[in-house]
């Protein structure tokens, strides 16, 4: 008997072509007809009226604000349903994230987030058993390996190549075990991956919402419009075929799509219908048993077929829905919105820890109510496959941002209240969300002022504070008051000023500077060094005591790296260059579009052969200001004591006056022997090795030699010809790749003229004249068997980098019978360098979210034996709380390890070991290469603080 | 305080854009989205949400399907809402009619049908109190005399002419009492008549259907989209100026419309937020009070406000909805299914009619299951205003006409039950359902066949039978044996022939005459005086004993017609001639389409200044066969005997390769004086007086002076001067004007070549090369003072004409022990030429509906006395069976007379008397001019057939 496993589903992007308000309520349903509060309300009245109707709901960000709105009997109705398996979840995160241009802390961030509220609310009846990534845009190895980590069954997805899926159809490899960590042993990163058989859509013909025109049933014979006959006949022959490619007497289909169930019972009615007239076929022979099921209850039948499955290693990416139709365009899209989401993530950790350190007092405070939930929840929302990919409309692009920004807002004070309670200064604090365009009115104004920094990494950080000030010369003071030095430059092409002194910041702490404007005496031209012209015959160099680099004096190019310590030195030019965005040729009529990336030839062109530049030299930085056109800019700068070269590249408005839509990248080319290989990291952390022209699971045929050889970049790519490597961190997620051995290429914007026929229908113009954005670049030279050591922490400081708060200073004091302190850290003593604190969070009144990551992976470092496993014990690690207990879970926290099991599956390459509960026996922690561990830990804040 | 009443409700089409069961499934939703069984299922959920929501549900046709589809428990839930009020039924036909293009019989029949299915299904609690017609497209004084005689309380519509609005609103006259007949004693006629404010549309921005894209409330002040105190504030305002047009301090708001509510949720999930938002207002003092309320419930409000109402005594045609638009057009449109619609009821009403006649027998007999109801069904289907209106797609149009054809079937089988029965001969029965094009297979090739003539007239026949026979001689014989004079002429411009001869059939009953070739004889050229040349000088006459009928020699066309029993001559001349469609011009853009009619020009076009003629005078018939062009000719012909001189034309298709749409008309010119005054039927039944140019209650400004004009005629118009009449009587419902003195015009065909922007959204072109269509005008001359009796009995005679049924003969014996019979009558006696039987037709087992009317208007017919009041019994009137009790009901038989109460009203000429309650003591029947008078009788049917 074959069976056909009906699951009924809704997939509810959190904000597309509508913001997730206006896809909640259901307004503008002209743009696109779509109310998220119907399809709840239509969907459980349609559950009660037949007790064999089963749904899934994935989208937690929705489903939450819905429930918050109902009323107790009706919530007891739902959790009725979810008890008895009618309404299940599925995935169950906030969203359902994005897999390219998310960074691995956000996605545990919004799971976590979705999971604890069907936790709270339904306990373990409204826990998903099955991810349900249905909709994005191919699927990463990370993404896998954290479904995995989080306790999921299965992984059911709906996009991959096309090609890829013929010749998965045809080898019955729809379904398979992917091992998706090349780190952490089998079976913990081991996922069972099905793909969808129709992405996530209903059978041709068999869609029955109202969004759909799809013909119902009718019974009646007498009707002119009869059809359950014929109807009946197109279904059995429809499973039948679907069967073929795959392997058990157990198929599933996608009974839903994009909002639909908004009508719940136009579908159910006419799935009811189907299934008993299908079903009604076997006392005429059928061998076909249709049936209302979820995708866990599909995935018990396969696991109980008790097979061998084959095991993937790799990823799905890059996605192509067709020849030319590479979706490789997004992983770049939204330049500045990608930025503004990594700069959340790093605000709101920040949060999260100081309301963990302060306590309570964080929350209610000098200061008012501080509350990280609404930035939590708006970081969450951006995770979705369509907020940080860049692939909504424009207005809800302006959303995203909006929800971040509203976000910030009680996290600011939160940090005021935290700050005030551990500094004992009750100051009026001051958050300047501008200076990545250097504007601060209380640093450009005030003739004295206070500089909070706070380091939310496990390890003191030694920063340069760079801050917009007015034309004078300040006297910077260190916590114990000692003068440091400090420095006034010039910003490019401009007559502003920012002041520089380089802070040394302890562990999960801060420090506190002060800085007075000397009177009467003007920033002295002490930038000697300074050149404002045209690049003459004279070497262009800068240097520290660890790298030097040089230009080209006649482009003013950079044309060579050198590695001081190690002795290294490597050719490499970098410069800008643009592809003409595709509008469809006689090819295919594909455009480059927010989604898809087609340059319309393969080869970019030079923004500029050469730039304008200007140096500056003092004993603080030293900097390559290189003007490339009037929307191209770079400062190439060294601060001392840092090991990477920072490219700080400011692009745009692209201008498309001529009617080419333009996608512009930042190119290193090496002579490195690098045979077609490069490597990206996958979510920020693991890292895969790439192949141009090459797919390790089917032989490609490629169509597009340059979209179809991008991938995404969280946050660093490298090529290595075995004795150096080249490694560039990126500030943001975007799209890279080596087209050419000893090449990397970054796309740092892109501004195009035509939508690409994937739904957003827009083109990706960006506002008015487009968008300006700056971002950073830091290369990194290294020997190959060391570099991991640089580019792990290196990235590590760049996603928690310090966050400055600024105050007038003379605050009144905050607890006059304690000594106020200018400094402070969390931790007694300092993380190990391969331990990073990834979730440092307030979780319940008395119990803190805690989540400790090794952040090397097996054989990553031999020098430093930084790839080791690692003890450490958390028995007073903090030191304004003890720990008086302490639970491990699963990774999004909603289970506790010990409980959770996990189905166990068989690959083809032998069997897993059976892992035995696993029970946490002293606050000794040992974590493995790449290894996560989670900790609901009791707590209890001391008094002093 | 001002009280809104919420009326919510939806308007399903019983066909339009999509076939009836399109519609009630849900299929092309692509063409519409609209699925009835899916608003049913879905309101009733809605409603057991919350109690004090309402719904009105209108249309039976849909209604009654969905329920047979329900459940019983589902069926005992909606009897308990319908009790309880929250659903309430609204005008209760089977569909909403038509009310220019429809016949009284079968808006009666189609009323009757539906209300009975609400009070065998949920007796009186089902029953509507209020008549609602809120789409069709103007509004007979006739539909509101019916509905006030079916008992209803009052009557809602929605579209009158924008003139006419704007006067009503200034006035405050949107409701008024309407006096619907002239002849009725008010109140019989009286109808309290409310103009809705926004045709049933909801208000601006207040639209929350499915359907809809307007904005939701949200009452999340948090929400970006917080619009919840606009709204409200936006609502009051709504409802204060809407409160200014009427009298009451109640008024209503319809929301709703086409095919909405098919996710009620959505609907009353909004209006629950307006009416608890508006209503807390008043606690800030705001004096309005929002209410879920019902038509019922709200007219209930405004007769206890017990105020003096404005009267009423014109209809509400033509229908203009601005400038230039004037509804006239479908009068006309489709002029084949209007007459395939007459004729079927025509079928009807003798299959009901032997029905009763012949008792059970008639539904199960020797031929199989003879069944009135699908065609009962399929001529109300056919009331719905899109349907006889001739304003459906061209596909919807066609499953009109295959419903009337698959109803016919089973009547034909129970005739042909009945038949055996009655006659007691078990023969072949043969119907010939294209004797209109000369088609019928038996008549053609058989060597002798009978022919049953049925007569469903209370009075006796004599009816010229018409059969296409092969050339031959035949003899006829009569139900007694005698040959009949019978002749063989041939048809106009054909080769082929039809055999004629008199038949006299007895008043509700049937003669059977039998045909013989006459073997080996050749028909002679008998047609003597026929002339195949173009006219001569000789005068062409025709004439028989009462009428003469001279043509122009010179062009063919009829010049004059004389009385010659009351000695009047009337100069009369008649041609063919054509209006030019607009396409839409600089006065306006209103093209001419399947609802407007909007001529380019005032004058039409001849189709042709003379015709070629052919003259056939034989002793049975006298034609002159006028041809104008290859696609319009005419016979014009004199039965012996016959009172109207009868004119057969033959229009289509219509040519209209010259891109140029056309409306062609027959129009009668003469020289009566008629003071711009003509007068036209309304629904087949009483006359109203129409003055061109001129409206009774509003100074008009004309517009469009033909089409604004035009008025409904579904049987007759006529002109007097005073003295003379001159009526002309149609076989269909046309348009019709007098646009000069002494002229009359119908409109007999159109094909258009643009849609007319009402939503039909196809050109009215009809399938393929377009139509041909034949039809007959009856032309009277009279004294003005005896001319109704003229036209009454004639148009009775039109719209029941006999029936013919052939049978090739010599058929066994169908009850053996009894002689069979050739002719019958199911009357004992005659009835008055004054009574017309409006209905005689199986209720139950032992039940019969019986409508008897008085056909005269009051003071209509002076000479014969036939407007006086008649009285006759009831007593052993039938000769098939007995009445053994017999109960008076309303006009739709859904209560009883005695019973009934209506809501009273307070006209402002003056108080109506109070009709105490009707007991009916004896079957002595007296009718009053124009009384329908409705009974429901128990019977027995007799022994002996």
């Amino acid at each position: 008997m074959l069976n056909v496993h009906l699951v009924a589903h809704t997939h509810d992007d959190v904000g597309w072509l509508k913001t997730v308000d206006q896809y909640f309520y259901g307004i503008q349903n002209d743009v696109q007809h779509a109310g998220v509060q119907y399809i709840l309300d239509s969907v459980i009245s349609s559950l009660l009226v037949e007790p064999t109707r089963r749904f899934i709901y994935v989208e937690i960000a929705f489903f939450s604000r819905w429930w918050h709105q109902q009323t107790n009997a009706t919530q007891e109705i739902v959790r009725n349903l979810v008890r008895q398996g009618r309404l299940e979840f599925a995935n169950g995160g906030w969203v359902m994230n994005d897999e390219a241009a998310t960074h691995y802390g956000a996605i545990i961030d919004q799971m976590t987030l979705g999971l604890r509220f069907l936790e709270d609310t339904f306990g373990s009846d409204g826990r998903p058993h099955v991810a349900w990534h249905i909709d994005p845009f191919g699927h990463s190895r990370e993404q896998a390996s954290l479904f995995a980590q989080m306790g999921f069954d299965g992984f059911f997805f709906g996009r991959l190549d096309y090609q890829d899926k013929k010749v998965r159809k045809k080898n019955l490899e729809m379904e398979q075990v992917w091992r998706a960590s090349a780190s952490l042993k089998p079976p913990a990163a081991d996922l069972f991956t099905s793909v969808l058989p129709n992405i996530y859509n209903p059978p041709e013909k068999l869609c029955w919402d109202v969004l759909c025109a799809d013909t119902p049933f009718v019974e009646d014979p007498s009707s002119p419009e009869y059809n359950a006959k014929e109807l009946v006949q197109y279904f059995l022959q429809l499973a039948t075929t679907q069967s073929q490619s795959y392997c058990t007497n157990h198929i599933v289909m996608t009974m839903g799509s994009d909002f639909q169930y908004e009508n719940a019972n136009m579908w159910f009615k006419n799935l009811d219908k189907l299934i008993q007239l299908v079903n009604a076929q076997q006392a005429n022979g059928s061998r076909v048993n249709v049936l209302y099921s979820t995708p866990a209850c599909y995935l018990w039948e396969l696991n109980k077929a008790n097979l061998t499955w084959s095991v993937k290693e790799d990823d799905f990416f890059p996605y192509a829905d067709g020849p030319h139709m590479f979706w490789t365009g997004f992983f770049s899209s939204r330049p500045a919105l990608k930025r503004y989401e990594r700069l959340s993530y790093n605000f709101l950790q920040v949060c999260n820890q100081l309301e963990v350190l302060a306590g309570p007092a964080a929350n209610v405070g000098p200061y008012g109510y501080g509350d990280s939930a609404p930035l939590n929840e708006a970081m969450a929302v951006l995770q979705h496959h369509d907020a940080v990919s860049g692939t909504s409309r424009q207005h809800v692009a302006n959303d995203y941002a909006r929800q971040l920004a509203a976000g910030w807002g009680p996290c600011e004070v939160l940090l005021s209240n935290a700050l005030a309670q551990l500094s004992g200064f009750k100051e009026d604090f001051t958050f300047c969300r501008e200076l990545n365009i250097s504007v601060c009115p209380l640093s450009q104004t005030a003739k004295s002022f206070q500089v909070t920094i706070y380091n939310p990494l496990g390890r003191k950080v030694d920063w340069m504070v760079r801050l917009p000030v007015s034309k004078h010369v300040f006297l910077v003071r260190d916590p114990n008051g000692t003068t440091v030095p400090s420095d006034v430059v010039t910003l490019p092409s401009s007559d502003s000023q920012e002041l520089l002194f380089s802070a040394s910041v302890p562990a999960l702490g801060f420090s506190i500077y002060s800085v007075t404007q000397v009177p009467g005496q003007r920033p002295q031209a002490h930038n000697l060094h300074s050149i404002f012209q045209k690049p003459s015959s004279r070497v262009l160099v800068i240097q520290n005591e660890h790298i030097r680099a040089k230009f080209d004096p006649d482009t003013g190019l950079l044309v060579e790296m050198e590695n001081l310590d190690q002795n290294l030195v490597l050719p490499v030019h970098q410069a800008f260059y643009w592809y003409n965005a595709s509008m469809g040729d006689n090819q295919s009529s594909q455009a480059s579009g927010a989604y898809i990336f087609r340059p319309s030839r393969q080869k970019p062109l030079l923004v500029s052969g050469w730039a304008q530049t200007h140096l500056v030299k003092t004993a603080l930085v030293q900097e390559v200001h290189q003007n490339f056109s009037a929307w191209c800019s770079q400062v190439v700068r060294l601060y001392p004591g840092q090991r990477h070269l920072e490219l700080e590249w400011t692009v745009g408005p692209i201008p498309v006056g001529d009617d080419w839509g333009k996608e512009v990248i930042s190119r290193f080319d090496t002579a490195l022997e690098t045979k077609g290989l490069f490597y990206t990291d996958s979510n920020g952390r693991e890292i895969l090795e790439r192949r141009r022209d090459y797919r390790p699971t089917w032989n490609l045929n490629q169509t597009e030699p340059v979209a179809g050889n991008y991938y995404p970049v969280n946050s660093r790519i490298y090529i290595t010809d075995g004795h150096k490597q080249l490694t560039v961190l990126t500030d943001r997620s975007q799209g890279g790749s080596s087209l050419s051995d000893g090449s990397i290429e970054l796309m740092v914007h892109r501004r195009l003229l035509k939508d690409d026929a994937r739904g957003v229908g827009e083109p990706l113009l960006e506002a008015g004249s487009g968008l300006w954005v700056r971002g950073r670049h830091l290369v990194l030279l290294d020997k190959a068997q060391s570099a991991a050591a640089g580019h792990r922490l290196q990235a590590e400081k760049e996603v928690l980098a310090p966050q400055v708060v600024l105050a007038r200073g003379g605050g009144a004091p905050y607890h006059p019978e304690v000594a106020p302190r200018t400094q402070f850290s969390g931790l007694r003593r300092e993380l190990p360098p391969s331990v990073h604190l990834l979730t440092l969070a307030r979780w319940g009144p008395n119990t803190v979210l805690l989540r400790l990551e090794h952040q090397f992976a097996v054989g990553e470092d031999s020098g430093r034996c930084l790839s080791s496993p690692v003890t450490l014990d958390l028995t007073d690690l903090f030191s304004t709380f003890t720990i008086t207990n302490l639970q491990e879970t699963t990774l999004a926290a909603n289970q506790l390890r010990a409980h959770a099991t996990r189905l166990r599956w068989t690959p083809n390459t032998g069997p897993t070991p059976h892992r035995s509960p696993h029970w946490l026996v002293s606050a000794n922690i040992t974590l493995q290469p790449m290894e996560i561990r989670t900790f609901l830990a009791s707590v209890q804040w001391k008094e002093d603080r």
